[in-house]
């Protein structure tokens, strides 16, 4: 498909560095659909497999990123990215790093700066996906920095998964990851709490997981319409009226509590629905407790 | 289609006490299928548009639950069931309560006690979904107590919606439906405090939510699969190994202490990943967190 789409895919030039389970596959995508693709591990033997597919091992990293304009930096974490890059040098000036290593916004933001400096483009990005699925579109590539790098560059990149651009601030593609990861992360550990609960009131926690499960279904909707509650500042009351669901949490913090099942959220959720009640605003929905976040900015 | 399955529906007796917006949506259902309806409100006026349609207003409480040998209860809260049940005293021996006020497991356990010193038989109930889809799947019933009583009335609690029926202890209900909207509380306040973050690195809320929400089609499989991998205690790396993942929760750490944004739930995260690690146990996956939750019990 898009090798169709793109006519001069076929005969990009491409390295990556770093041979671990997710650079091996990123490699692969590349040598499977034609691209001439130079790669570059620290234990050489990991390059075997795919050199005998096609694929052209350099001796060093400095070699690695000499043999293509297009470089895909996928190691072990940014303390490799650092090392790899210095040991790398001079020979990066003109090329265009795509670094989809693990590391934070500020990591990113930072490797962005040492590119700019030795006359590279920086392009960060995330992979959300695991690697047997790379190059499909199971894969979503949050990417973020230089625009004019991702626009000359994204045939190539749209080899790997979905990809999507996230903006010209490098740190975007971390910050999208982690934000989605984090929704992820703060459904899963409190649902690990309420199946303690149920487990202690003698529930089926199977038989009460695929209940959960059906009832998940209904959150897109909620959940785009809570964004948009956020954003305009009007808060219908969602879930219900604010007054009514501050009774409820009530019963939730005391079956918690006789069961010695931890309800810090619960808590949390009950302060802020008291505080708002309070300032005259128990008629609004959840949302409107975005209202008493405390309002963070970039230092 | 009730009908057509249970020839008897039509022509059953059923008391509704409590014509809130959600009292007055299920004697409407009650009233529109056929069934001989008997309301009461402690404001009467409430009556007359079912009236109206062919229910009989009963003067009392009392004359209410006297009518008909079922009998739902709909009323504000735990207390107002308290007083009126109290104002009915000798009328409901014989009777079956069906309580759908809102409430917790220790208060339909108090209340299926009164009920059996009273001579009544119990049944609690919790609703959820809103008024205006009364009698439709949309709205879910889970029901405890009285299995007799249950089987026996099932055919007429069928018309509210998708009941289901989960077991003698009248606290049952209660359970399931505290933990359904626990699991979404979690979800929620942590998905607000992640709205604060990207909202603070500058990107665009709506847009955010909308991706958030196609990534949450992810998650009915992967609450199923953590519910049997809790179940069995065979926690595969889901999410990935615990040591990967352990890293990962320090960058989302150190971003959101850089923004000012709360990581109660991270460092929960991070602290039990930890301990799960030093463990031996530093393969596993996200699951594998659940035995060091504190082994809660009913007193």
């Amino acid at each position: 498909m898009t090798t169709t789409r793109n006519p001069t895919a076929a005969t990009s030039q491409v390295t990556v560095l770093g041979l671990g389970e997710m650079g091996s596959a990123i490699a692969r995508t590349f040598v499977d659909r034609g691209h001439r693709t130079t790669v570059w591990n620290r234990t050489a033997s990991r390059s075997t497999p795919l050199v005998e597919s096609g694929a052209t091992a350099a001796a060093t990293a400095a070699e690695a990123v000499a043999a293509s304009p297009l470089v895909i930096v996928c190691l072990l974490d940014n303390t490799a990215v650092e090392e790899v890059l210095a040991s790398v040098g001079p020979a990066v000036a003109g090329k265009v790093l795509v670094n989809v290593t693990s590391g934070s916004a500020g990591q990113a933001r930072a490797n962005e700066r040492w590119a700019r400096e030795h006359g590279a483009e920086y392009i960060d990005g995330k992979i959300m996906g695991d690697p047997p699925y790379v190059g499909t579109p199971d894969v979503m590539f949050p990417f973020s920095g230089s625009r004019g790098a991702f626009d000359a560059h994204e045939p190539t990149l749209r080899e790997l998964g979905a990809i999507a651009y996230h903006g010209e601030d490098a740190g975007l593609a971390a910050v999208e990851f982690m934000a989605q990861v984090a929704v992820g992360y703060e459904l899963l550990i409190g649902y690990l709490h309420v199946l303690r609960l149920v487990q202690a009131e003698g529930v089926d926690v199977v038989e009460f997981t695929e209940r959960v499960a059906g009832s998940v279904a209904m959150y897109p909707s909620l959940l785009t319409s809570m964004g948009k509650a956020v954003q305009s500042g009007e808060y219908a009351p969602d879930l219900g009226p604010l007054y009514v669901q501050a009774a409820l949490m009530d019963d939730m913090i005391d079956h918690r509590e006789s069961l010695g099942v931890e309800a810090v959220r619960m808590k949390e959720v009950k302060e802020l629905m008291d505080r708002r009640i309070a300032g005259g605003h128990g008629d609004q929905g959840f949302s409107s407790l975005f209202e008493l976040l405390g309002r963070p900015s970039r230092a």
